[in-house]
């Protein structure tokens, strides 16, 4: 596996576009309508918010996608079109405008929002920005995409991979937003990926469900689900690789490659996460189920307490054993080993559910990286998951307090 | 049932007193030992921590309640002696002075730690300090005892109630700390009660046990709940009232006082909550069931985002049915109204899932005071819960970042 530059119009086929049209009324003219095009019938797999308040754009593409086929997705930010007026009429509206430009079948089309939840949406606006985006498709136009899903996004977020199956070269290109499971007023984590591999649906469909599974659904920012979650994969088979129907070789060279592209954009939206000064990865190992390491993981990384500890890199593994005990889940915390280890070194402070002694200041090293890892040893088991935060800090309570003063 | 001044030395037969040992040894003379003692033996229950990392004081005292009896409560301050060296050694010690000093028995003793996690407890401070504190032992000292508790708390937290039980007299008095489920290094939310009532065991723990259930356990200060929690009632029966042996008018009584004692303590904890500038109500009605009530009206009052949005005073509904939907409870958003209140007035912003027009002006002058209900309604069925929390501010972050700059 390769990784390369790239990103949603990377693998052959694929088309994409970002332009501004006007629902960011006023953020001048940054980008807020992402058009994403196969030349050809896509096979294709989604995975959707669990909120039970969803919307309207997550239930017109939950429908059209039934069919496991797709032709196009287009994406606007800036507002959710979530428990807003008229949200039906408009995802509509944005799914009928986009199969009449392209000249695809409706339920070929694939709707996403992120933004507000609440108002309105700019119909208008988006109406008479798609035939706009739809002009300015190109192989080049991933990156332009990549903007236009951005809310309070402070960086775009793409990756590609090129693998070879059978000798034919498959590349598998990825984008995503979102700084927090849900933002301000601003919902959604929105994941496109495409490839250009020959893939049953099923399979694909699969291998999307694990590796959203295992990455997305393994990062928290703020603990809140968004009403808007999206993950689309599409794979329109023109590098003409034999198909992979079943499990094999082949099977796991590209769900190896989809796995990446998930976990590398996951990582890149827990590092964005609002207000964050720093990534937080819990490792847990030797647990004696994927389960109770899974929940135990997440039960560290969204404690505000551990968060705020790692904004003060200060080294509180009181907090982290605190965490693991109201997890919901049995172990002995006498068997527990936590340490915190970064490009700057590792140290262990807490075995045996007691403190060690530690230097201090090589903990503050440590902790003063960007990029920190809580170690977590229970001593049960084989089973190890990683889940992946950031710190908790004045910017993610300024960014959502919007405080009126 | 008539509110009067006092806490745990009001009832008939208690004393209590609070003092400075030594454990906060940085605080200048900040009171960090209380014992409360009856003078004679009281039917006793409790109710602990449910993490599975429990403080070696939790053990010990979960130990000594078994027989329903207790004398005496010593507390301290300073250290949770959780996942402390020589832990259970100390608690014990706690326990065996304490006892020496009283002359009771060594399982009529319960003890109770909160302060900082995984250091060692200063023993020979507390050892030294029982004998003052015995000595100080006055009918006048439940204040002394209620200080003594604290950690960060900002303010003491006591109340007293007066009843009659068959033309006798009984007072219910208790005191609180706690300013976040669990703090900084700080653990725990404590809760001592006294009675003179005479009360059947059986039935004095079923009322703490449904009392705390719906008081203490539907506050959030920031969903962690620590390793010491410890919520006490002692009844030593000297109001000599006929003894509350099943349910009646009495036991009616009886237990709307100690849910008031309950309930208005719990609400103390949530407005002192860590940085809270305001306290947060969440009314859950017209639902099916109290535990989808309950589950619903903690996902709200525990969302990062809600609480942020009150800091910011800002009428953020779409959080709050973002909250209700990721609670895992099914209901119907298209039934849902969500409306704002404080002393300033009342506003619906929401309803059947979509946003009203609201007067801007008059949603700021609601959440602009510093006390704050979210009124959710459901119009499923006819349960209602109410949960308490408080928002979430820059000090939140600024105490428990502990930021080292």
């Amino acid at each position: 596996m390769k990784v390369i530059n790239g990103g949603v119009s990377s693998a052959k086929g694929f088309k994409a576009a970002g332009i501004h049209c006007g629902v960011k009324a006023d953020s001048g003219d940054k980008k807020d309508l992402a058009l994403i095009v196969s030349e050809c019938m896509c096979s294709a797999a989604a995975t959707f918010t669990t909120n039970k308040v969803k919307a309207a754009p997550v239930y017109l593409s939950m429908n059209n996608i039934k069919d496991g086929q797709a032709r196009a997705i287009v994406c606007n930010s800036g507002n959710a079109n979530a428990c807003a007026p008229n949200g039906e009429e408009h995802a509509a509206a944005m799914c009928r405008k986009t199969a009449d430009v392209l000249g695809v079948e409706l339920n070929d089309v694939l709707v996403a929002s992120t933004g507000v939840i609440g108002h309105e949406i700019n119909i208008d606006a988006i109406i008479s920005g798609i035939p706009e985006a739809a002009a300015k498709l190109s192989e080049e136009g991933g990156e332009d995409a990549s903007y236009a899903m951005m809310t309070t996004d402070l960086v775009n977020k793409q990756v590609c991979v090129e693998i070879e199956l059978d000798g034919k070269k498959v590349t598998v290109g990825g984008a995503a937003k979102g700084s927090g499971m849900i933002h301000p007023n601003m919902g959604t984590m929105l994941c496109f990926i495409t490839t250009d591999a020959d893939v049953d649906n099923d399979i694909l469909s699969e291998i999307l469900k694990e590796s959203v599974r295992v990455t997305f659904n393994r990062i928290s920012v703020d603990g809140d689900t968004s009403t808007n979650d999206t993950c689309i994969i599409m794979a329109n088979g023109l590098a003409g690789n034999p198909k992979i129907a079943s499990k094999g070789a082949d099977y796991e060279i590209f769900k190896e490659a989809v796995g990446f592209v998930c976990k590398t954009l996951a990582v890149k939206i827990a590092k964005d996460g609002e207000g964050a000064t720093k990534l937080i990865t819990c490792k847990v190992k030797g647990a004696s189920s994927e389960a109770k390491a899974e929940t135990i993981s997440m039960s560290v990384i969204k404690s505000p307490l551990v968060k705020t500890a790692m904004f003060g890199e200060d080294a509180n593994w009181g907090r982290v054993l605190c965490a693991m005990g109201y997890s919901g889940e049995e172990f002995d915390p006498l068997k527990v080993t936590v340490g915190f280890s970064s490009k700057a070194g590792s140290i262990d402070v807490c075995t045996g559910g007691k403190g060690l002694e530690f230097d201090e200041d090589k903990a503050s090293e440590i902790l003063a990286e960007e990029e920190i890892t809580i170690d977590i040893t229970m001593q049960e088991g084989d089973w190890e998951v990683t889940a992946w935060g950031c710190d908790l800090t004045y910017d993610y309570v300024k960014i959502n307090g919007d405080y009126r003063t």
